[in-house]
Parts: C-alpha cells; sequence; structure tokens
C-alpha cells in the first residue's frame, strides 16, 4: 500500500467507525499487548466519543496487562457493529468468540498474512504494531489521547518490537512512543512489567533447562532440551514457557539455536532459530515443519535423544560435520 | 539547568570546538556504549569540517563496539584542546592518560555528579545520555549526520537507556533515535550486538549461579551467589560479570534483590537492589557501603554464608521476620 491509498483506507475505517453507536472490538486469542492496547485504547477512544464500546477475547488476558484492563467499565449491548483489532484471520477470534467470525465489518491489522476476511480491512504491513494504526485513527476521530489511551498505545508497541529491539522498529514507532510518554504513559513502569519481570517458575525452568546445553559444529548450533519431568518441577504454566526459544540463538557465536521441548510422551517440538547463515524454515520443512528464514519449528516423535540427532543430521547439510 | 540557559552553553561549547584545530576526545575508564558513541561521533564530525581530531581511552574498548572503533583514522598531532565526553570526574580519564587530567579545557556530559574539573562544562543531567548533547552540538556546528555518525549517537542513547527500557528515556531520547535510524544507523543489527548477545562464559556463570537462588522473607528477597571457583569453572572475565546483580530483582514479588560475589578469599561484595519498599542505599551503609535508593553495594569480611547472614539480618530491619 502506498501512504496515500493508506491515508484514504484510514479515513473509510474513521467513517465505518464514526457511524455505529454500540462497538464490539475482538482481540486474538492467546492475547499479547498489542492486540489488548489496541482493544483498550480503541474502546476508550470510542467511549470518549459517546458510543457504546466494549472489547472481547476468545481466551483470558494474562494477569501482567492488568493495568489496563481493570480500568474500562463495559456496558451491556448487542452489537451494531463488530470491530477485530490485530487479529490476522478470523480463526483467531477463536472457539468461545465463534459467533462473530462471519460478523467483522472492520479489521484493524499490520500482519501482512492478514487473510482479509473482514467487511473492510485497515492493513499497514509496514506498521510494527497495530497500536500504531490505532494511534492514527485516533488523529483522523478526533479524539485527544490522555494518559489511559497512551498507556494503551505504548504498551503495543513497545511489546511487538520487544521494547524497540527488534528490526521492525521504525522511527514512526519510536515517535509515537515518545507522544505516549508526552502524553503521560509510565513507560518505565511498563517496562518493568513487560521486559524486565520473570516468574520463579520460568527462571526456574531456565535453569533447569540451561543445564541441558550443549554445543555442536564447533560452537555454531548451540541446543536446549525442556522435558515434562522439568516442567512440572519447575512448576510452569504455557504462559511461562513464552520466548523460550530466543534463548540459546542469543549465544555468542551461535548460527542455529535449538530449543527441544517435550509435548507429550513420544512427540518432541523443535523450535530452530538462526541468524543468516542457515535458512531455518528449510530445516524444518525437511521435518515436516516450517516457519520464517530465522525463525521455524516442526514436531517429530521419538525420545527426547533422537529428535536432536534429526535436528542435528538436517543442520549438518548446512553447516558440515558436527 | 533551565532550557535557554542550556542553549547558551551548547554555543559556546560549540564555539570552543569551533575555534581548535587539533582536538583530542577523551573518553571514559571501563568504558561503555555512551562514552565511544559520543567521542567517535564528535571525532568524526570534527574531521568532516577538516579538523585533526582523534579520540584516546585509558581502558581497552570492549570488542562489541568494534562496529564503531574500527571506522575512523586517527592522525597523530600534539592536541591544542583536549575534550572529555562522559567523563564526570577527572580520575574517570585513568592513570594511562593521567596527564591530561588537568588539561580538558571542554567536557560535554549529563551525569548529576559531575565535578566541573574542566575549562568549561557542558552538562545536561535530565539527557538520557551524552550522546544527545552531541547531536545537539552537531546540529549547532552545522554537521551533517551520515550513516556512521548516526550509529555512534544511536548506540549511546541506546546503551545508557537499556535500549529505552530504564526511567531516564525521554520523549527527546526516542526522537534522536528515530532520526539516527532515518539517517542510516542499523539499529536492528546493533541492537542484537548490544542486549541480545551473550557469552558462552557468561551464560554458564547465570546456569551456575542461578543454582545457588534461595528466596527469604516468603519471597521478597532473592539471593544468588558467585564464588570464584564458579568463575574459574565458567572461565569468566570481568566484562562478563556486568550486569549480574540486576538479575534477582526481576524475579516477581522481589523486593530486594541480592547479589554476593566472592572477591578475593574472605572478602565478599554484596550488590543490593531493590523496587521502592526498601531503601538500598540505606541498607548498605549500614553495613559500611552506600549508593542509591534503588541500587547500592558493601563489601564485608567473612565467608559467603556469613555475607549472606549480615545482609538478611540488615533487611530483617525493613521487611520483618525472615
Amino acid at each position: 500500500v502506498t501512504a496515500r491509498e493508506f491515508r484514504r483506507a484510514a479515513k473509510k475505517a474513521a467513517q465505518i467507525l464514526g457511524r455505529a453507536d454500540k462497538i464490539l472490538i475482538l482481540s486474538h486469542t492467546a492475547p499479547d499487548g498489542d492486540t489488548i492496547g489496541a482493544a483498550y485504547a480503541l474502546c476508550s477512544a470510542l467511549q470518549k466519543m459517546g458510543k457504546k464500546a466494549r472489547t472481547e477475547c476468545g481466551d483470558i488476558l494474562p494477569a501482567k496487562y492488568e493495568y489496563l484492563f481493570s480500568k474500562v467499565d463495559f456496558p451491556a449491548f448487542e452489537p451494531e457493529l463488530v470491530v477485530a483489532v490485530d487479529v490476522a484471520s478470523k480463526n483467531l477470534i477463536g472457539d468461545a468468540l465463534s459467533g462473530y467470525q462471519d460478523r467483522v465489518a472492520l479489521c484493524i491489522d499490520h500482519h501482512p498474512s492478514n487473510t482479509f476476511y473482514a467487511g473492510f480491512t485497515l492493513l499497514d504491513p509496514d506498521a510494527a504494531a497495530t497500536c500504531e494504526l490505532i494511534y492514527y485513527l485516533l488523529g483522523i476521530l478526533n479524539v485527544k489521547i490522555d494518559r489511559y489511551i497512551a498507556e494503551c498505545i505504548y504498551t503495543g508497541v513497545a511489546t511487538d518490537t520487544g521494547c524497540f529491539r527488534f528490526s521492525n522498529t521504525t522511527p514512526t514507532t519510536l515517535r509515537v512512543a515518545a507522544e505516549m510518554i508526552e502524553r503521560g504513559a509510565d513507560s518505565a513502569t511498563i517496562n518493568k512489567i513487560l521486559f524486565d519481570t520473570v516468574s520463579r517458575e520460568r527462571l526456574r525452568l531456565e535453569t533447569l533447562a540451561l543445564e541441558t546445553l550443549e554445543y555442536h559444529f564447533g560452537g555454531a548450533v548451540a541446543i536446549v532440551c525442556v522435558s515434562l519431568e522439568m516442567c512440572k518441577t519447575a512448576g510452569v504454566t504455557e504462559t511461562d514457557l513464552e520466548g523460550l526459544p530466543s534463548l540459546p540463538i542469543k549465544i555468542e557465536g551461535v548460527a542455529a539455536g535449538v530449543t527441544i521441548k517435550e509435548k507429550e510422551d513420544g512427540v518432541m517440538k523443535i523450535s530452530l532459530r538462526t541468524t543468516g547463515a542457515v535458512n531455518a524454515s528449510q530445516v524444518c520443512a525437511s521435518l515436516g515443519g516450517g516457519g520464517h528464514a530465522r525463525a521455524a519449528g516442526c514436531q517429530v516423535e521419538g525420545t527426547m535423544q533422537e529428535a536432536r540427532e534429526k535436528i542435528l543430521e538436517e543442520l549438518s547439510k548446512y553447516l558440515g560435520k558436527k
């Protein structure tokens, strides 16, 4: 999309929102800071415009986002307009809200993989976060960004860029964040909650996992294993496991970081992260999986040891001898 | 300083730089991304203005900043003007360069603790990084910021804010970073080097240290121990230990995070990090140390076990029973 096409589409999205009075906003399942921030920012803005608005999500919102979701009251109403934010495909609306899957009139999103399931889609695949689009829309709708909305939008842009570390961070992302701080967002507290807090259980699991760390191919490959037994000992939940596969690739000199997670007895999930040198998607495709050039995954049957041998065997085709 | 006083001081600093032809720029010992970024940005800018300029540091520059320090050539000359950047006091110039300690004509800094040892000091204690001041100065000096200078300045602001996570991050910090990306800084690669890379040795040490993790006061205090034996096993250098004391305070529910490091047989260095609930400086002062409200340290004699008991005893005065 050109900048002009995007501006025109944004005006149309603003019109759709402006015309409706009872608006339901949906977030995607396994909700993150961007889909929650976008939904609550938009909901609060529509309420400030005198409309009835509420948000729903097919999954329970993680407790760490309590500073956002505990601050808005939801009226009861039958929605006139259903909006989805940061939801790339209709199945991500989830089973619990499947009744809305074919009723989304407006989708606001930044995922290049968006399937255009909605009546109208405002998509900017160059935006780091859907919250950047919400910021832009609120400008058209002439809603003053107060401290609460600023914290919602800040949460979204910070979440999707790993606090401005990832390559999707653009000058626009940083300038939106700057303005949100000016409008009162307590960025330091939000950053501490999102990026500098680890649960006791997660840390225990990381310790156990790091004890299994092995290097191969002269240090170019690092492998970490996570068994069901370890998860039980550490007492982790699914949320505690988030981001674990990005650990081994952080090690200096490592070109391929592998995390093997026992899903159930005899079924292993392999997550592969690579630098530019190895195509993760290609490697995982050979084992029946897929993904992106630098982040991919696959599932194999057998023991942990067998999974390790399989992925090392595949990697050896790219890296030479172990 | 008011904004107007700062602008006037910046003009004077620009005049001092503008008048000189052979300029030496000093960084502080134990150099970090801000002092290196500021020195190399200013050096490159002065060279673009047709002047002779070079930088020096009393310590060897860490290898990870190679993308900055390998790209500038230094001519030999006897300096007419000595400038210090990000150097709060003259002893931080270091023993190796002590001959310059009383020759600093201009100091550009953001540390509130600056001792005003230089002929003229341009200080902005509200700036997150000295590189923000360099950015401002280059504007006055009318130097076009090219990709190299942009990477120097980006490195400084990112380093001193923990990649925009810390509370010192201001809207100005984020806008300077935004402009540096526009001017060509490869922020994603720099962020990966600075914030997403861990040495094998450091990771091994963290694993060993985490195995010693203990909770006290119902989880309000977390203690981690690092012995000389562990450092030897892991093969770490001093650089590998950087930031280790900020690990235990990241754990959910922890109000005081303690790291005890064996300095030599019978001498223990205690580092304390706290949330708002406990004054770290006060606790460490009782053990002969000091620091800030949320980050302080002290040194005690005895075994690791004795050090642990001493700090727990002090903390018990603030947190009640163990």
